[in-house]
């Protein structure tokens, strides 16, 4: 992949040179993801030339793997019969993507050139809301029936399969389509020619609803290792299928939005260098306020104890120490408690067993650093009250941080809202203000107990 | 999911009645993942003799499914028969992975019952190294030669579908192994039953070494949408497969590593609940003791500044937003591109195009900043002075966050760390240190020119 530079300017030097053959060679050989690739790299006047080189099985697979801009440049330059053969071509949840990401003039264009049948089943699937189940399936399954034998599925799988994104799972619906079955090939290879459908399929089913979240959906197929799962409607009815490489698509959109959010960034679709400069700013610059606006208050904190850090300036030269080290504490609570949650390994029932886990996790983790940190300071400063001030705060702040980096994802979740905004930045600001709070609160008692 | 203890209570209740029909049914009733799970909450003496209800063809996929403790629990029980049954019921890369997680005496068990065949094969699976592509492939594939007819290779499916964890899609060998090509089932079904397989067969392919790293597998087969892939040797000759449900598995794990890595949490292959407590410290106390000593080297520049903070003590109030604010800066701009290099969006190549982007967006991102606080300053403290000091520390700063941000993990890549690593608390230490250097220089150069 380092070397697409390279085969661009190939790419470029055979045009100039007029060597079609060679070109056509090249392209023919590769894969249609890598093609798309390329073409992603050349410049746009030379895209439409390119494009009408490839062979013809392979454009519309290499169209369905091009970004939106290069579709664009494509749609609005092809004539009445490629943009036919490439809708046509298209799996149909591929074809929705594409009309969902293209403007307006586009949008017509490629409606006004499709099938009739095509039209309405794009129009059927723009419906579903985004981030649902409807909005990722695909309506191109094989239906079987139960009366049918596997020489007549054979027979209709033979006839109907060139249309299907996935034959190898297939799904037994009764007249009213609803979902009665599943039956693989595999099974069907498996038994003789004249079993009945009926008698064959699996009928303990995983499906899910058109309208469930498609992450959740994802996580289903993961665990009971689905290839495709079946899309209900709310009657039942078998509307469509969900293809693992969609789910794939699917958990690592999700993933990214999660590191996303737990680094304070609002959540976008494009890779990092298709977003454009202010793009980023829109999407960094709103927490960052939120953010500051929380710490002011560490801030106003602090000034009420300006006493104790004029009697003891030390206070100041260690408050990164505790501030960094409990944030460090919670946002390592708060990481495996989102990661858990999840991949569905922590529910929120389990939330005082967390809590539990955490508080003697915490009081281990706290004691060891106070122990090292009462050595280290009394070697260095020889002052055994600030040491022991050190000690103290880092025990109780410690605590305080990992059972709030526990507490504040499970709340956002029992709330309905996302753990992962409760994460990193917005946890250690809160993290910070209490154990400011706490450290000076315990530097003046044992201050004044020494003075007093 | 919610109502697993309700499952396992209903469970106890019907063995105390000893009605065996009845779980008989409700064993037979429900996937081989969801009795897995319930079979993991119910008491270990209890095990056993719920094992031994389950339907025969079905037993050997709930105890793929089971945790290894419970795995080790019913194969210490086992008698040689079930043994047997089920270690060649299992697909062989299942197999595997249970021998490397059971303890001698059990492996010893296990292969010893094995057949010879079986155990050759476990033994062969076992010599690749822990995370490489032949660590997780299966050997358990569809292989075919080109001069079989679609109705030969029809035939050989059926005949062995049964051992093979996936037939759709066939990997076609000369007499050395060498792979020469792939077919899918789909291409054989729309096709005439005399076409020659060495006709119809893919031959651009895709493929993977044993020794290739799980996660470049495991990315490859999802950006080309592959259900299989197939994994060759040092000579070419095809050794396995790898499918995508261990695929999905391997980059679930992946994400996993990463979100503990930039939460320096060390990396952990168990669940959060299934980690022991002083398991959980050993993985949290490292990082947090190495970034604690760094810092205070944060601590060791605030020393040496304290005439300034004794001058404007304001300047100790503001610290915590200043450092917090650039420390938020840094992990936006760390976590987009360690996800970016993870995605395979962001390559080295495009170090100088990523630090490009980074300083206009830190620049407008910096003034932002800087214009929101000087009112906010200049409101609330009426104070010229200290307004200036924290603009222009805050565009400075923000613009060295994000440049670390962005740097560090690149850096990381290019000496074959992992960019993860720098991720974080990691670079916030860092910032910290810069970011009140920066804060103090620029604090004293005011106060020393409004003084002079």
């Amino acid at each position: 992949m380092e070397d697409i530079k390279v085969v661009v300017e190939n790419l470029m030097e055979l045009l100039a040179e007029r060597k079609f053959a060679e070109i056509r060679k090249l392209l023919n050989d590769a894969n249609p993801v890598d093609v798309a690739t390329v073409l992603g790299e050349v410049p746009e006047e030379k895209l439409l030339i390119l494009y009408r080189m490839l062979p013809k099985g392979e454009a519309a697979d290499v169209f369905s793997e091009m970004d939106p801009e290069e579709q664009e440049t494509l749609i609005r330059a092809f004539n009445e019969r490629e943009i036919k053969e490439v809708i046509e071509e298209m799996y149909i949840d591929d074809a929705v993507d594409l009309v969902e990401e293209m403007p307006a003039v586009v949008v017509n264009k490629i409606l006004r050139h499709a099938e009739p049948e095509t039209r309405k089943q794009i129009n059927e699937l723009l419906k579903y809301p985004e981030d649902s189940a409807g909005s990722v399936m695909t309506t191109e399954y094989m239906s079987l029936k139960t009366d049918m034998t596997v020489a007549d599925a054979f027979e209709r799988i033979r006839r109907t399969a060139d249309e299907k994104e996935d034959i190898y799972t297939c799904y037994v619906i009764n007249p009213h389509r609803k979902l009665q079955g599943t039956v693989s090939l595999k099974d069907m290879f498996l038994t003789s020619k004249d079993t009945l459908i009926g008698d064959l399929m699996e009928t303990n089913l995983i499906s899910a609803n058109t309208l469930d979240d498609q992450e959740a959906v994802a996580m289903t197929m993961a665990k009971y290792d689905l290839n495709t799962i079946p899309i209900v409607d709310k009657e039942g009815r078998l509307v469509g299928i969900v293809t693992i490489d969609d789910a794939i698509d699917v958990i690592q959109e999700e993933n990214t939005e999660d590191f996303e959010k737990m680094a304070a960034v609002m959540p976008q679709d494009k890779s990092y260098f298709d977003t454009g400069v202010f793009q980023h700013v829109k999407n960094r610059l709103p927490w960052l306020l939120i953010l500051m606006i929380s710490s002011m208050l560490t801030g106003t904190i602090i000034e009420r104890y300006e006493i104790a850090f004029q009697t003891m300036p030390l206070l100041v030269a260690l408050m990164p120490m505790i501030t960094g080290t409990c944030g460090n504490c919670g946002t390592q609570s708060s990481t495996l408690i989102i990661r858990g949650m999840a991949l569905g390994e922590v529910r929120l029932s389990d939330y005082f067993k967390a809590v539990w886990k955490e508080i003697r996790v915490s009081i281990i983790v706290g004691i060891s650093l106070a122990i090292v940190n009462m050595i280290r300071i009394y070697l260095q400063y020889k002052d055994v009250k600030l040491a022991i001030v050190i000690a103290l705060t880092l025990i109780f702040c410690v605590v305080v941080a990992k059972l709030m980096g526990c507490s504040l994802p499970m709340l956002a979740k029992k709330l309905n809202l996302d753990p992962a905004i409760m994460a990193s930045p917005m946890l250690s600001t809160l993290v910070d203000v209490s154990s400011v709070w706490i450290y000076f609160q315990i530097a003046t008692i044992v201050i004044q107990k020494s003075t007093s």
